[in-house]
């Protein structure tokens, strides 16, 4: 198989940064910054006409005066200036430039777009791939290259190709807090040459992506992406935010990428069809992430719950039920083991979901709800399991951290066994900073990192895990 | 006006709290605690047989053995034990008791369900009115009464009837997070004497309560229940979460409060035509509350944002409009008042949603975005705007506190002058015990922690603020 034309990219030797600025608050400066930070271990070239140093590295008035080759270059110089440095890219054996540079197409003046048009036709003609323009570029934990502050070093099976930075960079930040983590990252802005397409198929064929999550706004050529994506679904599950869907969105998508929003009607067909999932916020999409990455394959609705007390038992039915789910009755091989263990429930007062809450002290305090967590989780009659945490019981400090230690030490060893697709809700609450110093919210806190540590998926909310593991459910029955 | 029949429920002289227990891990030991902790004025009486002190207290062996009146009545013995307890409320002119007491209806069984008649019937002929059984009773920071640990001790403006005292505690812990106070809260379980309609009248007319928010699984008399909501929602909006509304839902409901949850649908229609605002999960509500309590009456839908990048431009317009919104365009005045500041944006590249990251650097510096919210807060083109913390930035530690910092600022100053409605959307994060100490999580809780503290809502998400505020616009425009 050829190289694909993006392994330049994501494997460069050597990286120039174009107009890299000593002004620590531009783009240009932190890229190479980042580069230093993330232990990028190529050769880093700074190109500034008048200093010599940038961050302890030497610097060069132009690409022409670098010794050495330079395989990718991240372009931070204004627009009408780029179709000069393809010039010079093309002298130097540049494959791959990620442009920076924006105020192109996207600011509506016909003197941007003919400038666009120019700088494709320079590429074309010099055989440079180009990534952009008016975007972030490349985040590859593994080769420590990165567009935003504070990403993960280590690397992870997320891929993604983001139309828009600002997504890209808001989602690399909050789904790290869910313990995700990312194989590529794309920013591509106007795709004016490589565009959705290829980052997918680059994406759909890399062997550490095993889950892809894409933002896009527009499409450049519909019938060959749809195609693309067919194939990959086969392969891996591919989970697509459509922006730009109502009337201010689509004028919305005009002037930040320029693109073509589309009728979302006929997307959101053409997608579903090809087997991707189509989420609408990017939260839903991080939940999903977080889904596809840890979960085994879902094949069946029924769900048992077990955790909390009676009013979370009943909103656990509703919620999971209006996701697509069938929170089937407790079996009576279940019902049978409990009465054994606990002779004061001989009756069937107990159901799925499970409220702890009626359960006699004893039973609590002897771990019956990860007991019957348990049971459910190797009989035939579910096809996943939820444990609800305990948050909303009367406790007081010593038997609240007593009963969800409990909770979570039963879930992690359930988990060990990989019997079913296991999943955890609990909300770490949205903090005040004068929360931060609370028992509560740093127990529960405490509990999120040592669950997710172990790769569980753990939801804030009822309704967040039942769309989310839907989405799973949809994946696998079509795959 | 008579005394409402909950006046002593709410303002009690005197509690005795029957059953009350040493073990620290018991209900009966937490309610008096409660009482200590929470500043309760009046006097308390812990029943106890065996023991003589109890958390400081001198305890009684029964109620007739306490040497004053007692106004109300904290239950937790077994339910066996509780006909011969009202006979003795009876003689001590007891007014109203709380029975925490369970294992009743909702057990299924022939003969809990006859003694609870029983028990009603007693109450009925002593004229003892009750709350519950099965139930957490009442929070009542005023007062100092309270069933959960680590509730605010200062009251707000929320007063609420639960039917599950879990519900009930969890919302007052999450939505205490986002700066929600209460007024009076009840958990009122299995309704058996006191029921929905007398809890919502008494909230209906309470003047410390502004807004109403309702968890139900069941109603006893619909038509008495309808008729009361319409006339509360004419004073005062009333958020209602129906629970139990499918298969499982409805199971579940009978083994936690032996309620009928009757149909969903003829629910949701009867409880939309009284003007209440129906919510459909817990976050859902809190969201709500939020907007209610805080917010002025919003009555149209053009809705002015600001803030963030391209894709959170995009995505705000999709997802405000999706909620019911016009994201008008921004009219002519507001663009050449841009113009007059910003002479390099002479023509229409900046729209609504305003995306700040296109304008020049030194407009962010000068703070134009703030200006931009101002204007659209005092044109007549826009019924609410909407700030979006710039969380999406590129931007390193300085920068993002610098601009962050500058935004809150703008927010602060254009909500002294209240002249439109304004909510702000910034997502904190859903942290792990080891973000509690990175800069970024904990600046930005700092800013949630300003914003909520000038009574301006702040919600983690954009779909969240569109539909919280979209119920509050559904309540003006109908009352």
């Amino acid at each position: 198989m050829p190289m694909h034309k993006l392994e330049t990219a994501f494997h460069p030797r050597s990286i120039a940064v174009v107009g890299a600025s000593t002004n620590t608050m531009s783009a240009s400066y932190s890229f190479v910054q980042h580069l230093l930070t993330y232990g990028y271990r190529g050769k880093i070239y700074p190109i500034n006409i008048s200093k010599s140093k940038l961050l302890g590295l030497k610097t060069y008035p132009s690409l022409k005066d670098i010794p050495d080759s330079v395989d990718y270059v991240i372009c931070c110089i204004p627009a009408p200036k780029v179709p000069d440095l393809l010039q010079e890219c093309h002298q130097k054996g540049v494959k791959v430039v990620h442009l920076f540079t924006g105020r192109l197409t996207e600011t509506g003046l016909v003197e941007a777009a003919e400038l666009e048009k120019e700088i494709l036709e320079q590429a074309r003609k010099f055989g440079i791939r180009l990534i952009g323009p008016n975007c972030m570029g490349i985040y590859s934990p593994f080769e420590g290259i990165s567009f935003g502050y504070d990403f993960p070093t280590e690397p992870g099976p997320l891929g993604m190709f983001f139309q828009s930075g600002g997504a890209s960079t808001e989602f690399v930040h909050y789904a790290s807090l869910r313990g995700i983590r990312f194989s590529k990252v794309i920013s591509y802005g106007n795709a004016l040459d490589l565009d959705e397409t290829d980052f997918l198929q680059y994406l759909s064929q890399d062997a550490e992506t095993k889950v892809i999550a894409s933002y896009m706004e527009g499409i450049k050529d519909g019938r060959k992406f749809l195609c693309a994506l067919r194939q990959t679904t086969a392969v891996k599950p591919v989970i697509i935010l459509k922006a730009g869907r109502g009337v201010a969105g689509t004028r919305a998508v005009a002037s930040h990428t320029a693109s073509l929003a589309g009728s979302f009607r006929i997307w959101e067909t053409a997608i579903r069809q090809t087997g991707a999932i189509l989420v609408h916020t990017l939260e839903e999409m991080i939940d999903a992430a977080v889904s596809f990455c840890w979960l085994p394959p879902v094949l069946g609705t029924r769900v048992g719950v077990v955790g909390g007390g009676g009013g979370k038992s009943v909103r656990s039915a509703d919620e999971w039920e209006e996701a697509g789910f069938h929170v089937v009755p407790l079996p009576p091989e279940i019902r049978q083991e409990i009465t054994k263990k606990v002779p004061q429930m001989w009756w069937d007062w107990i159901e799925n979901p499970v409220d702890v809450s009626i359960m006699p002290e004893s039973a609590w305090v002897s771990g019956l709800n990860g007991e019957i967590l348990r049971m459910m989780s190797e009989s035939p009659s579910f096809d996943l399991v939820i444990a609800n945490i305990t948050v909303d019981g009367p406790f007081g400090k010593n038997e609240m951290i007593a009963f969800i230690n409990g909770e979570v030490q039963d879930i992690l060893e359930i988990n060990r066994r990989r019997t079913k697709p296991l999943a955890v809700v609990l909300d770490t609450g949205t903090l005040g900073i004068g929360d931060f110093d609370h028992w509560r919210w740093r127990f529960l806190a405490e509990q999120k990192t040592t669950l997710t540590a172990a790769k569980i998926p753990v939801y804030p909310t009822i309704a967040q895990a039942a769309k989310a593991i839907h989405h799973v459910l949809t994946y696998y029955r079509k795959n």
